[in-house]
């Protein structure tokens, strides 16, 4: 017996990814993919074409994955619940607790503040809230790599109140998505390396700074510097994290250790070593390196596949364990 | 006193090479470049601002060089003309000798057949048919380099006659022009090689063709295989040529030394190197290869800059006959 | 019941990614990896550590795979048949048919004769010969690449007679090996592209000639081209094949069909579509294409990941058909 | 009359950057050309042949730019001015105020410790004190880059004391120099960014210090984070700083333009624009943005090239001011 699944918004990078993903899932199977712009070509990995979306039917399926943009998404998932299908939508829309925040970040009303507050879906942090539920806010990508190295010291509350949590963070260019621009063209990436709407101005740090307070209400403003790399995909991010004076260095090794040593997808490097991007490329992993330079700072180096644990094969993991599957399904080869 | 320059099409990667090329040129003085599409925006490597096409006066300069699409090109350079200006266009309009062979290859009929056939422009092979002259057809980036490895050959009669001449050829991105598409998304390019249009299809073939039909009437097909190359700028190709029996390996060599030694532009690298894209990159420069692994047949490899000597420095290089200047005006530094 | 495997030259590029592949695979277990540079240290995709050739026992094993250079191979896989394991050498000291041959492209003595000749091993282009097999020359990647293009025209005669055969293939850098030298230098790769060793200078011209003439024997010379790539992996090659006036255009097409149209590795292009490098990487497939564009010549681009295909996954593909495995056993994902 | 210059180290990516500068300098004629690894062999961008250093006079020239090693620079550095030669010293061994400090960061005695304190020479930053003397100690590329960013601020006392200074860095692959090493394969580095030494573990750290405590002595210590980028050349950093409570967004602001308006190779960019590699590559400028996204902190973002302003350029340009020449000589193109 088979998960019968939907992916709409299936012919961008997160979408052809996903389906790759599920076609190599053991529970799952792709029953439409949904692109207007592709309808009736052949759907890469797969021996489905393309469907316009007023073709298909969402009772047709049992979940749904929205990989469409944000402000599109949200609609799409209400009818998902109304008809009795799991979402996860790994636009924005599902992202923020209120719909205040959302449309501070968007600059738009949201489309269905019923939905809010939804479940979002970091499995390493909050798996007790995402089991057996029926619909997750599938992380940013950025998000994912901040959250993850910044949030086990943030939830013992190791972070100095009110200071400011920088973020240097660097991705590939599938980030951008498929869509050709004059940022992503090959000449203009090629031989560069440029930080973009640094500061507070990326639509990503609303999201890193909600889920930061969540776990340590005082938590200072997160600075957020993405920077677009010559690179396809992988994501890597350094975090320089004030601490309280009274936490030491193998006080906070032991937080990283307690928070992650059981995690299959994350790897935590011995001292002395530095997380890459290539550590993480294809697969859905995060590695995770820790830096004490001076007593007041931590630095916290976190890779991953903006692709992969960035999206799509998080969303997998997160519906893994909405359906109550082992969490890995489908995420690792077993032999 | 300065000479009066106008570009049109002045936004593309071609021209935007060529105002930076003008700039450091003592005897050309740009006078106004031409983007509908960026009208009023800031011209890098220079003072002015992109004007539109109906705001300039050709009447104002003394020659233009035309960086615009086939079709729209050549009404300008008779409109040029006409004014008295004089003119290189680097687009495909007067690169044939007749419009027969121009519809043929570009699907439309020739916007101004009275001005074919112009003089086709690499001086290293006809030097003496552009000298003074008011209109100049810059040729393209792959039938430049493809022509300077097989054009010594053909002029001598050394070829086998009606036996297809095989022009493998490897261009950067930049060569497909500023207009961002699926083809020059970077994620597209990245770790990706792909020929395109290989055979007899791109339309390239046909400038080839008839060039070397003109040094060598039986000349066989060009077999023209182009390929997109994920760096941004630089071409290289290989020519496998088939050889009349009578021709032996130092007669060969002789053939390239005697058409090439004198010439500024042109690296003939000795037996035992081979020619690579970086050789040429950000030059004026062709440096080529020889290499005869059997009798029959001779290697010739070619490596240029599909901006500058494959487009832009050949145009200036060109516009420097025009005016009589020195040929290497602007185009090498002197100390 | 596990079939065990020892790797010999685990360390290298090729050696890492067969222990890659080796971990998925169902049927092979991984006993040992030899490592003399990197004994003591950990294996990638795997809980072992590298071994000194000396501190391995060659009689734990039921196969093994040789990534060892040529000249230290053959001895390896003569001590390997004596010990009455089964050997894939992946280096090329078993894929000459005679000592001669090799020592003419090598430029020394065959280390161990006697184990010459040895089968090929493209299961596409020679099945039956490899099937419960105890030893097998695994293919160069240039070889595997070129084989599959022209071999369906060699094998039925449309090969014109004695016509040099024209293969400019292109390859990323891992195939140069991972020791680092100035040529493997990112700065000196990037942005670059490069012919090496054209003609009939690269040692795997030797290997096409040979596999050619055993399927025409009035094949002509292969002029081979190699360049190299500034991507990691993936090759592709283009061949430009003289055909006898007799053939034509339907029957070529038909030819190929023929040959291919059951491999679960081969993906022959509709008229129309052109291989490149992207379809092939990270498998183990070949992509192929067809173009004609004159009546006398055939053009076959080929594509391959030069570490699969062109090296350890062809491996496995060969190990499985010694035990009698299904050829695809841990080369395709089953559902 | 020409200024008669020496090259030691001259074969190195630096010293080729150095030569390829030196030959288009109308003032600066090279003598000679030191490399032991390739004496007797061409050197590109000139007429000579690279000369062991046992073979060469220092007192045939004027000055000497030393692009040798650390510890090997301070020896030649205190030949070269025995012989009334003046110096630029590229490497390391000049840098710091005591031979304590640098034996701190390079783990060795300090090779000449009478030729300490040598003046830094970052010309936008203390012009006055390189005018006419013999020795100047050219920067690293980090700090260069690190120090053109944070500089004005500390200058003017901006800074919150005594609080740490972020500089999260990227660099090409050039700066980590022309020997083969597993670090610079194109393999390794092709599709990765990689954080190393990061924290306070770079030797750059302590001379971005030192200057910075010159300037403010109750600056904080320096976090300083390289990343090796998959690019050739290029580098840019983001420096997070802390500012004292009293200073507003407008007066920072002013103090860059203060600092930087009359400056020919730094170009401050208007508010709204943010610094990438490209506008710095091939140039000897600095290209600078700040951004505000919270009061007690201000970002500035700095893009040079790593081998000319973050090292062979600016040798040139703290030369000129050496012999009172122009301080742009050689340096921008004047038509």
């Amino acid at each position: 017996m088979s998960i019968r699944i939907g992916v709409y918004g299936a012919s961008g990078y997160t979408g052809q990814e996903l389906i790759a993903l599920l076609d190599a899932h053991q529970e799952f199977a792709l029953t439409f993919a949904v692109s207007d712009q592709f309808a009736g070509q052949k759907v890469p990995q797969s021996d489905l074409t393309y469907r316009p979306s007023d073709a298909v039917d969402i009772v047709a399926v049992d979940m749904v994955f929205l990989c469409t943009p944000h402000g599109a998404s949200a609609p799409l998932a209400a009818q998902a619940l109304d008809a009795g299908a799991k979402v996860v939508d790994l636009s924005a829309d599902l992202r923020f607790q209120s719909a205040t925040e959302y449309q501070q970040w968007y600059q738009q009303p949201h489309p269905a503040p019923a939905l809010l507050p939804t479940p979002y879906g970091i499995p390493e942090l909050n798996r007790y809230n995402l089991i057996n539920i029926n619909a997750i806010a599938n992380p940013g990508c950025y998000p994912t790599a901040a959250l993850l190295a910044v949030a086990p010291l943030a939830k013992v509350g190791a972070l100095e109140s009110f200071a400011p949590v920088i973020v240097d963070a660097k991705s590939g260019v599938s980030g951008a998505g498929r869509a050709p621009s004059e940022t992503t063209h090959f000449v203009e990436v090629y031989g560069d390396t440029r930080p973009y709407k640094i500061g507070r101005q990326h639509r990503h740090t609303g999201e890193i700074d909600q889920e930061l307070r969540i776990m340590f209400p005082d938590a200072g403003p997160v600075i957020f510097s993405p920077h677009l790399l010559p690179i396809d995909r992988g994501l890597i991010c350094t975090a320089y994290i004030p601490l309280k004076e009274n936490w030491t260095q193998s006080q906070i090794r032991e937080v990283y250790e307690a928070q992650y040593y059981a995690e299959p997808f994350i790897r935590l490097l011995p001292y002395g070593e530095t997380a890459r991007v290539k550590d993480a490329v294809r697969t859905n992993g995060a590695v995770i390196s820790l830096h004490h330079p001076v007593p007041e700072m931590v630095l916290v180096v976190c890779a991953i596949d903006n692709l992969r644990k960035g999206a799509a094969s998080q969303a997998i993991q997160n519906a893994n364990l909405m359906f109550n599957l082992p969490e890995t399904a489908g995420l690792i080869t077993s032999t």
